[in-house]
Parts: C-alpha cells; sequence; structure tokens
C-alpha cells in the first residue's frame, strides 16, 4: 500500500560553530547534510532537504526553518524527538508541522530577522565566546543609531554585501533595525524581506567602524548610495551572528517565540 | 633592593564546565589552582589564591573576586593582559587593581549575587546547553514569584542548604529575590549577604516544583520555617547557575557592570 507523501517543515535551531554554513559543502559538515543524514536514519529513505536562510560557517540560528518531503507514516511530533536524538547537540529540531505539498521555504518567507552581538570589552570573555565579536568599548551607540536608520526602506544594499551577490538584484528592503545596549553586549537587530550574502556582517562592521571613528556618516551614506558590489570590504566574525527566525504569512510555527 | 609586598583583587569571569569547582580540588582543575598556575608562571613565584565565594564544579561566574600577593613591580593592568595570555580560554581577568593589606575577599563581601536560567522547552537547546536547566514549559511562573517572596529577609536557610552547611550558623539574609521571564527563559536572581552550600541551586529546585504542581506553598513554607538541614533534596544542575557579582563598600571594581 502505497503511503501519501507528506511535506514537513522543521523549526531547527543550531550552534554553527562546528559547521561549514548551512548548505551542502564538500569540506566539512552542515545543518543540511546532518539534517539528511539524521532524517535517512530515522525514515530508512533518503530525502533532500531545504532551508529558508543560508547562513554560513559559524552563524548560529535560533529559528532556522528546513523542509522534506517524506512517505512515511510518522506523527509530525515524532520527528522533533526521533530526530533530535540522531543529531549532534549542536543541532536540535524545535518543532515540526505539515506544510502544503509546493511549500518553499525560501521563496515563501516574508522576512528574515537576524541578530548580530557585539562585545564592548577590552578583554575575552569566557561566557560569551563563539557567540560575540569583541571589539574595545568606547562606541559611539548614538552615532551608530543615527547611520543605522539610513538602512530602513528598500535600497540597493550591493556596497554591504559580497561581489558575487551582485549577480542579482541587490535591492532589498530593511523593515526594522535596532541597536540596543545591555550592559556589556550591543545588540544589532534587523530584519528585512530578505539579506544579501554577508549584508549582515558586513553592514555591522561599518557601524562599529562609525562607532569608534573610523568611518564617518558622510562616507557610510556614500557607500550606501553608490551601490557599488563589495565596496564596504570589512566584515564582522561569523560567530557574532545569529538568524533568529523566518517569517511566514500566516505563521508557520506561531507558538515557537522568536528570541533564545 | 627588596620590592614592597602588595595585595591586588583580581575580577574573574569563567565557563565552570570544565572546571571541579573555584576551590584547588585533588580530582582536577579548579578556578583557584588554574589562577596559582597562571600568577605563577607571570611572576616567577608562586603564590595562594583567595576566592570570595565558593562556586561548585560546573557553576559559572561573571564577577567572582580572586586576591592575592606580589612583590612584583609590575603595574596592576600588566595582571589584566600577562593572566589572560596564560589562562585557558575558560577563564579570564576582567580587571585587577591594588587593595589594602589585610583585604580579605570573602570576610569584606557586603553580598553575593547570583543568576540562575531555567530554559522552558520540551526539547534542548544547542545554544542553551550547559548555561541552562532546561524543564518543560507550562510553569505557573506566578505561583513561583509568590513563594519566592516568603525568602525575602533574613530566615534559617538549612532546609535549602547542604546538610553539611549547618555546621554553623543557617541564617542569611536574602535582599533582593526576583524571577523574571524573557521568552523561553526564566531568570531566577537572588542577593544575599552570604549563601549557605547549594542554597540557589536547591532554593531554585523547589521553586520548579512549585511551578510544576509538586510542591504546595504550604510545604514549602514548612520547610522554610523548620529549617531542618537539607530537608529539602532536589538540587537544580549547577550549570545553570552563574554567580554575577561580589559586593563591596565601597565598591571595589566600580566601572565593571555586573551583567554579561
Amino acid at each position: 500500500m502505497d503511503r501519501p507523501r507528506r511535506r514537513l517543515a522543521l523549526l531547527l535551531e543550531y550552534d554553527g560553530t562546528s559547521f561549514c554554513g548551512s548548505q551542502l559543502q564538500a569540506n566539512g559538515p552542515s545543518i543540511q547534510g546532518e539534517l539528511e543524514r539524521a532524517i535517512e536514519s530515522m525514515t530508512g529513505c533518503f530525502t533532500r532537504v531545504a532551508l529558508a536562510g543560508r547562513t554560513d560557517a559559524g552563524v548560529h540560528a535560533l529559528g532556522q526553518v528546513a523542509c522534506f518531503d517524506t512517505d512515511t507514516s510518522y506523527p509530525c511530533q515524532a520527528f522533533v524527538g526521533g530526530l533530535n536524538v540522531r543529531l549532534a547537540q549542536s543541532i536540535a529540531v524545535r518543532a515540526a508541522r505539515k506544510v502544503e505539498a509546493a511549500f518553499d521555504p525560501r521563496r515563501q518567507a516574508t522576512a528574515r530577522r537576524y541578530r548580530y552581538h557585539v562585545l564592548l570589552s577590552g578583554v575575552r570573555s569566557p561566557l560569551l565566546q563563539g557567540r560575540s565579536w569583541r571589539v574595545p568599548a568606547g562606541l559611539d551607540v548614538a552615532r551608530m543609531q543615527e547611520a543605522s536608520q539610513c538602512l530602513l526602506g528598500e535600497h540597493d544594499f550591493a556596497a554591504f554585501a559580497s561581489p558575487e551577490a551582485a549577480r542579482g538584484s541587490t535591492r532589498r528592503t530593511v523593515r526594522s533595525f535596532s541597536i540596543r545596549r545591555c550592559g556589556r553586549s550591543l545588540f544589532v537587530e534587523a530584519e528585512a524581506n530578505a539579506f544579501l550574502m554577508h549584508q549582515m556582517r558586513r553592514t555591522v562592521a561599518a557601524l562599529v567602524d562609525i562607532g569608534s571613528g573610523r568611518l564617518s556618516l558622510d562616507e557610510f551614506r556614500r557607500h550606501l548610495d553608490q551601490a557599488r558590489p563589495g565596496s564596504y570590504e570589512h566584515s564582522a566574525p561569523a560567530c557574532g551572528l545569529c538568524l533568529l527566525c523566518v517569517r511566514y504569512d500566516p505563521p508557520l510555527f506561531p507558538d515557537e517565540r522568536e528570541q533564545g
């Protein structure tokens, strides 16, 4: 008897430290590869996994979304426990649900939200290492906040993206952008319909350069306005970045909070 | 020429995961042992290190205070960099300063502040593991908050301490106690003149039992009032606990924020 094929979506959390990125890689373990291995181990069938957002090597996620097809009869919830026991401690399935057969986690996403953790400290932090980028204290946060407001709305973000991103359109719409200080931490949070490759990390590097006085507001605006692919070359380290959530309309996992 | 002997205080942060505790141990690495080794490596002289608060194996610290004597002529600030390059990544010196020759970091402390991180989740969290205690969601936080108010002020906390703690006085004064929910995290924060051995971990376990309905408010109050050493036997895991700061009057490191 043929069992009907179902498409399932997973909500994923991972510590990206030991991964070569979210997508399948030849040179080391990836989130996609680990998930495909765990699903095959659980169901006995290989199935391709699609992810909503690409995250670089070392980037973390609290709310990545993955999709795959299965013709098993396991209830959705069984995949949460069944995959978590098969995955390394650095990846976890937070929730699972059935989606439409044609659901595409990347194309149907309406927005992505990222958080970047800047640690303002002259000395390393054992409790925040691997989760933050440490820069010396003394940044002018008000000036960084002022600069960040230029980023709101639809712009060509080519200057703050990897030059490779310039193959397609480099226009994106940033819906929110905030810089919040909390003790010795600075949290840079941004939500956009989508992000160009390295956009978040290069934007954070530029804002930190503004805060330290190495980049003026005028120069920052000029980079943005001229939109020359990859003109802003500094990039903040991957370990400070976390994909908080991927949004859909209607929400895919409405019971799960985006923040961890 | 004899150089004058100075007493220095250090502000320490550590990830306690791989340590047998703060105090020197026969069975594995300790914070005290690692510091003594680093100081000897830097100065060429062995010197005993005294810590303000004892933390169990696996307990973290953002603001532990350590003291030692040295007759070197290095400026205080040199010990920050000099010790950090000699310490493992899991320990860092955040700041250093000279104190009076008779300064005792434990006896002169006026208060300690701890934070316990409870993760409310049915599934493990790659980003919070080793830093939190995961308990299933659905705790009655309002009831936990109500119970926690009984703990304020001076009480005999024998019921919520290791029976070993009952050798001396078990009266302590809790100056503040809060339970704050933030997404899927519950932060239990307490400040007291001092804490009994395991007091914070057993108190958190009792509050979680109240939240889950396994312990009634009346039973909780009875444990507190009867003050029978160690009568409340559950203990929350060490990894969720962090020593936020040790207070002195006047403050020892006024420029350092307590929270990380």
